[in-house]
Parts: C-alpha cells; sequence; structure tokens
C-alpha cells in the first residue's frame, strides 16, 4: 500500500509520501516513491508513484534515460506536454507488462504524480493514470491523492483553500494526513517524504525525510491530538429534547 | 452507499446513521437504516444496516416478526445470543437469495450493527458479518463501523478512549465522523439518525432525526472547521534547515 499526495497553492507546491511497500502481507519493505528529476535554476520536476513497485520502476527507469539524453520531459516546452511524456511511459510499460500480469490476475495499477516547474512558467501538478491520461489539478480541488486516499482526506477538504492557505500551512495539513492514514492503515509507513517546493526555486530546496521517532513528527502529532480534542470539547451541545 | 457507526463508552452507547440509498448512480434515494426494536423497561436494540437494501429490509422483516412474538431477540437472555438470532437472520436471507445474486455478479453484502440492552446486563454492541458471525466492540477499539468507514475514522481514533470519552463527547465525535464522510462522498448523505443511549434507559430517549439544514448540525460543522484551521496555525513549524 502507498499514500501520496500533493497540493497546490498561491505560493508553490507540497508534496508528501510515504515508503512502506509490500508483497502480500507479510514481504513489507521501505522504499523511496519520491523522485526527482532536476535542471538547477532551469526545469525541476518531482514524481509520486504508486502501485506494483516493479511498474513504477520501470516508469522511473524510462523517465530519467530520457531526462539524461535531454530528451523527454527535459525538452518539453509546458508542463501539460510534460504529464502526457509520463503518460506515455507509463504506456510503454503497460505495453511490456499488462497482459502477463493480468493473465495471473494482477491489475496494471501505476499511478504517478507529477509536481514541479518549467521556467518561468506557473508550477503546476497533474495525476496520470494507468491509462496513460492526465488529469490537472484544480483551483476548487487543489490537492491530489494516489493510493490509501480516503482516511487523509477529509482534514485536506476542511482545511486547504488555494488562494489562502500559505505553503508552511499546507506542508503541515498534508504531514497530517500523511499521519492519519499511516494510523489507520499500516500498511502505510515513514519514513515521510516531505518536499515544500516555492515558485521560482527551479530546485529541491526543501526537502525532509522524517523517520518514525522524528521529535518534529511527534510534536506535531502531539499538539494535533491535544487541540482536536479541545475543538471537540467546543462544539454546541447536541440537544435532544429531553 | 451508506456510513454507520456505534461508540461504546463507559456511560452508554452513541449510535448514527445516514439516509442515502442508491441503486447505480442516478437512481438515489432516502432510506432510514436505523431500527428499533423494544420493549419498555426490559429490553432495548438499536440496530444499524448496510448493504443492498432489498437485503437488510428482508432481515429486518424477519427479525421484527419474530420480535413481536416474542420469540427471537425478544427472548434471549444474553446480548451474545441476541447478536447470535442476527446473523441467523442474515443467514436465512443469504440462503434465500445469495445464490441469484451471485449469478449476475451482485455480491450478498449485508452488515448490521446491533446495539443495546438487556434487563440490568451492561449495554453492549456488535457487528454481525455477511456471513451471519458476530464481532463485538472492544475497549481498545471502542467503536464499530459499517459502510463507507474510512473517512470518518482517523477522527474516532484520535478522538475517543472508551474510560475517558463522555456519551455527549462521543455524540459529538459521532456527528463529525458522519459529516466528514458526507462531505468526501456524495453517497452518504442526510438525514442523519442520531442515537444517545444511557445505560439504564431501556427505551429511546434521545434520537435526532438531523437533515441537511439542521442550525445544530451547521453550527457544529461551522465551530469544528474554525478550530480546525486555528489547531492547524498552532501546530510547530517544520524545519528543513535552509
Amino acid at each position: 500500500m502507498t499514500y501520496c499526495l500533493a497540493i497546490k497553492t498561491r505560493d508553490g507546491l507540497v508534496m508528501a509520501a510515504d515508503s512502506r511497500t509490500n508483497a502480500g502481507l507479510d514481504q513489507v519493505n521501505t522504499c523511496r516513491k519520491m523522485h526527482f528529476l532536476v535542471k538547477k535554476g532551469e526545469r525541476a520536476f518531482v514524481l509520486l508513484t504508486s502501485g506494483g513497485l516493479s511498474l513504477s520502476q520501470s516508469v522511473m527507469t524510462l523517465l530519467t534515460r530520457d531526462f539524461e539524453n535531454n530528451e523527454g520531459i527535459a525538452a518539453v516546452s509546458s508542463f501539460y506536454e510534460a504529464a502526457r511524456q509520463v503518460g506515455y511511459k507509463v504506456r510503454e510499460v503497460a505495453a511490456e507488462d499488462r497482459e502477463s500480469l493480468e493473465q495471473d490476475g494482477i491489475p496494471f495499477n501505476v499511478h504517478v504524480i507529477l509536481g514541479g516547474q518549467i521556467g518561468n512558467q506557473d508550477p503546476d501538478l497533474y495525476l496520470i493514470y494507468p491509462q496513460g491520461n492526465p488529469l490537472r489539478v484544480t483551483q476548487d480541488s487543489p490537492y491530489l491523492q494516489i493510493g490509501e486516499i480516503k482516511y487523509g482526506r477529509p482534514i485536506l477538504d476542511r482545511g486547504v483553500k488555494h488562494d489562502e492557505t500559505s505553503l508552511e500551512q499546507a506542508a503541515k495539513y498534508a504531514l497530517i494526513s500523511l499521519d492519519s492514514t499511516m494510523r489507520s492503515n499500516m500498511m502505510v509507513g515513514p519514513p515521510i517524504d516531505l518536499l515544500l517546493y516555492r515558485a521560482g526555486d527551479l530546485e529541491v530546496r526543501c526537502h525532509r525525510r522524517l523517520m518514525a521517532d522524528d521529535p518534529q513528527l511527534m510534536a506535531i502529532r502531539t499538539v494535533w491530538e491535544q487541540e482536536l480534542r479541545r475543538a471537540a470539547r467546543l462544539l454546541p451541545p447536541i440537544q435532544f429534547g429531553e
């Protein structure tokens, strides 16, 4: 299982991913799901992946090979084209593996979130489906999720507004969303990769990898639970008209 | 889709259910999923149902017929036996319908939560699976959910403790859990049935049916969102070590 999310605010992007990967219930490993492809000062891409690890690795291998040859997303002139390029690689891997997987009842299930920036264009954010088609984030729903998405969604729905939420606040919401998911599904687990991308960075400047016992993560969790209970006490009582 | 939940605290039970039912995406109706079977002063049962409406209706019809004849859960001497009786009715309906449903690829998917009290025994709470086997609530995990359970779970995990949470607070957590789910999945919808059962009641005293525009529900939602945003502001900042 996996949980990755990305938020777009006025000032930039927040992206976050867990690191647990499993084959069945008893073969659990740690694996990085946040990947960087950067030409400093020119373009920066951050990719989050979910689905079969073999599949997302293949997609990343093809994308990285092209990038190092100044092809693919290294060469496109718009973010939409970059999202399409990722979709083409997903389709290339599907052409290789899909039929053999489906023979054994295994779905072709790779999802990718692509965030980043090209030159002086706005930062942008897309989700690429297993069929290769891209979905762009919107102002009304300024976040994208892949993997185990339900536990961590209510806090994003209530907290995140594209025009109002600062980048630093969005990073806190992302952490809480991930922490809530880890608590409810042990197939989502630390370390947490957290990236804060400010418009114009054009490099990876603010990235942290938080272990399970990270003091900041524990402090945030403690304060959050205290404040939730306080908030619940402050709610007006329900009248049953006895 | 459906979302029902029930919480057991030291002082009694809180039970809650949405009221949306659908056949496919375009045939949406309102239907009550909270049912009462009560002999005032002697025993009180509250049932929450999810799954195909035809199936849960059949289960309730069989249970109600027995109850009115002073049989089934009207006659058992322990809550465990009551949960078993519900399971027998689920199996009776399965024997009627399962094969025909599965011929058309439709799963036999009825789930029931049974709460209440018999005489001066402690109030109790069980989940009955589609196979008829009962699961009892525990002190470590003092709530049960059926239907669309993921969106509304983190707030229960963080807020509800069997020995610490008052019945009134548990009712607020139940409402927030339901409200968060309605917001994320439009197949879960109002009115909300909310029951607060205090140990020893042996009747339905505190029941409310909250419509979408209920002033109390709207007040609770508004305060909750304000306080969540306040709580997020209070979280310690994340250091990226720039």
